[in-house]
C-alpha cells in the first residue's frame, strides 16, 4: 500500500495572494470607474535587456541548425556561464572556482531542492517575517523549525542569539519582504555563530544587484572570511536581469565545505549537490544560459543596472512621501521592497482594505509573511513610474483623512 | 551541528559514461587515423523543427518589449501549453483535464522530484535493467528497493508477480535501455496489480512518440481503464521534439488519485504535486513553453515525426544487419534503442572493447544499466545516417572474425 508524505498535511494553505486577488476583483467590480494601482507586485515589469534578447535570438537560431544544435548540456551549467559568474563575483571581491557554481532554473528551485542533501534531524532557524519557501520546504521534510524575530528594534535584521541552537540557518539579504540588508559586521556574527555550532547558513542573495556598486553592504556571504566553511549561497537572474519568466539562477557550494552524516561519515556538500543535480536535473536551456551570459557582460550589466535604477527611483519617490507623512519604513534603498509600518497601529489586512477602498491602491499585508509581519505592509518599486507617482500622490493627498 | 543526508553515502558512483569517454579518448589517441563511429549516444542530434525555432524566436522578441514582456508564469505551466497537451493526448484516445497536467523542465526532474510526495516507508519496485534515476532518487530517500528481472524469456518486459509486495512501481515504456514496449494487455496486468495492492505506478512515457500512430501499443498508461486510480505519467519533449537541450516535459497526475498518509489522512496526489511544484519550482521559461506548444501543432508534429522517422530508419538499418548476422536483439521498432545480445556469450565490457578496438565503434555496455544487463549492449539510432550505415557495414564485414 503506497503511503503519501504525511508532512504535506502539516502545510498551511497559502491564501495570501489569492485573497488579495479576490478582494481586488470585488472592489473593481463594484467600482469599475476607479483605476487601481498595484504596488504589491513582486515581479519585474521592464522587458529583458537588448543584449540578452539578442543573445537568446542567436541561440534560438543555433538550435535550428544541425551544425550548431545543442542536446543535453552539463547538468551544472555550461562553462561559458560559469566563467561569467566567476567574473561577476570578482567585481565585488569574491573569488570562486567554476566547480563551486551550479547553474539552475532559479533560486526558488535551489532553495527547495537543497533540503535534499541534509538530514531531517536538523533544527532549522528562520527569520520572521520570512519568504514562505524556506518554511514550507522544511515542513515537507518534517523538520523542527525555530523562528527569530525581526522587529523595529533590530531593524528587521535578527542577529545570532547564542542561547538558540540551530543547525541550518536561512538568511535573505537584501531581505524579502522587509528590504533590510545585513552589514558586513552582522554577517560576521552569523558566520561566527555557524562555525561555533557547526551549522550551515543558506544565504539567499537574490536581491544583491539592488546594492549599489559603491555600497559597502555585502553582496555575497562569501565576502566574509570563513563563510566558505559554513555557507551555501543562492542567487538568481530574476531580479538582477528581469529573468522571472526566463528562469535562471545559480547556487554556490564551496569545494571545501563538509559536514558529517549521522553515521559519522564526513561528506563534501559540493559533491553531494553535484550528485543531486546530476541525478534529478538536466540543466538549464542552452538558450537561457546564453541570455544569462549576456546579462553578465559589461554591456548587459549596464543595461540591467539601468532597469534596477528605475525600480530604485520608484522606491525613492515612495520613501520621500512616506517620510513626509511621518510613516516609518524599512528597505527601499538596497531593495525593490518598502516595508512600512501601518499607520495608527492598524493591522495589516485592515490597512490593506483601507488602501484599496479609499485610494484604490493594492499592496501586500505584512502578516502574510509571518507573525512578526502583523502591523506592517509591503510596497514594491516594480510598477511603472507613472503608477508609482500617482499612487503616492493619492496617498499624500488623502492621508490626513485616514 | 548540521548533519548531511547519509543516504547519499549509499549511492554507487556512476562511472559508466565517464569510463566510456576515457576508453574512447585513449583509443583515439593511440589511433589518430581511425574514424570512430558513436552508436552509444542517448541524445538527439537533429536540429529543432522549424516551427519550434520560429515560435521561440517570436517569444524572445516578445520578452524584449514592455507590452509583451512576461514575468513569473504559473508554476504548473501556461494554459496554452496545457491545451496543446490535452489535444495531443486526445489523438491517442486519452481525455485529460488541464488541471491534471504539470509542465516542467523535463521528465528527469519530475522522476526525481515526485519522490517528495511519498512516504519513505514505501517499498519501490524497479525493472532491471533500469534507467538509473529511478534507483538513485529512492536511495537518496533511504527507501527499500526491489528489482524485477528483465530477461530474454519475458522479452525484457517484466509483468507482475503476485508474490512480490511493492508500493511504488516504475515502468518505462518504450523502455530505456532495452527499447521494449508493453502491450495493452501487459499494462492492464500492471494496473490490476497496482489496484490490488493499493500501489502507485510511476509511468515514464518519454519515448512514446517512437510508437507509430497506427500502432496499437499504448502511448500512455491512461489508455488502460482504471489507471487514473493508480498511476502518474511523466513525459517529455526531449525525444518527441528534440528538446534535450531546450528542456520541457510534463507530468500527468489524475485529479481523483488519492492515497493515505501513515497517520490515516487521505490526500489527493494532484493537490500534493501542485503544492510541491508551487513551493519548489517557478515554471518553465515562457520562450520554451511557446516552443513546446509549436511542437504539438499539426505542422510541428509533422516536422518532429520526420525526425523520429529518420532515427527509426537508422534502427531499421541496424536491425537488418543484426538479423543477417544472426544476432538477437530487442527494441529498435518503437524506440531509438537497440538492445543486442553480445555475441558468443561475451560480457558487456568485453564486447565494448572489441567493438572499439576492431571496428572503432562505440556503444553502451548493458551491464551499466543493472545486473540483468550483463551480456547485452545498447546501440542507438540517434547518429547520422552516414555514420549508422558505415558502422553497420564495418560490423557486417568484420563480424566473422569476431
Amino acid at each position: 500500500m503506497a503511503f503519501v508524505n504525511g508532512n504535506y498535511g502539516k502545510l498551511k494553505e497559502s491564501y495570501l495572494f489569492a485573497n488579495i486577488a479576490e478582494k481586488v476583483a470585488a472592489f473593481q467590480a463594484a467600482h469599475p470607474e476607479r483605476k487601481i494601482i498595484r504596488m504589491g507586485i513582486g515581479d519585474v515589469t521592464l522587458p529583458l535587456a537588448p543584449v540578452v534578447v539578442d543573445a537568446m535570438a542567436k541561440a534560438v537560431a543555433e538550435m535550428g541548425k544541425k551544425e550548431t544544435f545543442r542536446g543535453y548540456g552539463p547538468e551544472q551549467g555550461y562553462g561559458f556561464l560559469h566563467d561569467a559568474v566567476v567574473k561577476y563575483y570578482t567585481s565585488f571581491g569574491v573569488t570562486l572556482d567554476t566547480k563551486e557554481i551550479f547553474i539552475s532554473d532559479g533560486a526558488k528551485s535551489d532553495c527547495g531542492n537543497i533540503t535534499d542533501i541534509f538530514s531531517d534531524a536538523n533544527v532549522i532557524l528562520l527569520p520572521d517575517p520570512v519568504y514562505p519557501v524556506y518554511n514550507d520546504t522544511n515542513v515537507m521534510r518534517g523538520r523542527k523549525i525555530l523562528f527569530m524575530k525581526g522587529r523595529p528594534e533590530n531593524d528587521f535584521l535578527p542577529v545570532p542569539d547564542d542561547s538558540v541552537k540551530a543547525d541550518i540557518i536561512y538568511l535573505c539579504s537584501p531581505n524579502n519582504p522587509t528590504g533590510a540588508a545585513y552589514s558586513k559586521e552582522q554577517l560576521e556574527q552569523w558566520v561566527a555563530y555557524a562555525k561555533k555550532n557547526d551549522a550551515i547558513i543558506l544565504y539567499d542573495a537574490a536581491y544583491e544587484a539592488f546594492i549599489d556598486e559603491d555600497d559597502a553592504t555585502p553582496r555575497s556571504i562569501f565576502t566574509v572570511a570563513g563563510a566558505e566553511d559554513c555557507a551555501i549561497e543562492m542567487c538568481s537572474f530574476s531580479k538582477t536581469a528581469g529573468f522571472t519568466g526566463t528562469r535562471c539562477g545559480y547556487t554556490v557550494v564551496p569545494l571545501g565545505l563538509k559536514r558529517k552524516a549521522e553515521n559519522g561519515r564526513e561528506m563534501f556538500l559540493n559533491k553531494m549537490w553535484l550528485r543531486r543535480q546530476t541525478t534529478k536535473f538536466n540543466g538549464v536551456p542552452y538558450i537561457v544560459q546564453r541570455g544569462a551570459e549576456a546579462a553578465l557582460s559589461p554591456e548587459g550589466l549596464e543595461q540591467c543596472r539601468a532597469n534596477i535604477r528605475y525600480y530604485k527611483e520608484n522606491c525613492r519617490i515612495m520613501g520621500e512621501i512616506l517620510d513626509a507623512l511621518g510613516i516609518r519604513y524599512y528597505g527601499g534603498k538596497r531593495s525593490p521592497y518598502i516595508w512600512m509600518q501601518c499607520p495608527n497601529g492598524m493591522k495589516s489586512w485592515d490597512f490593506f482594505d483601507l488602501l484599496l477602498t479609499k485610494f484604490a491602491i493594492v499592496g501586500t499585508p505584512g502578516s502574510g509573511f509571518g507573525t512578526m509581519g502583523e502591523g506592517y505592509f509591503r510596497l514594491t518599486g516594480f510598477g511603472s513610474r507613472e503608477d508609482t507617482v500617482e499612487g503616492m500622490e493619492r496617498l499624500k493627498e488623502g492621508f490626513d483623512r485616514v
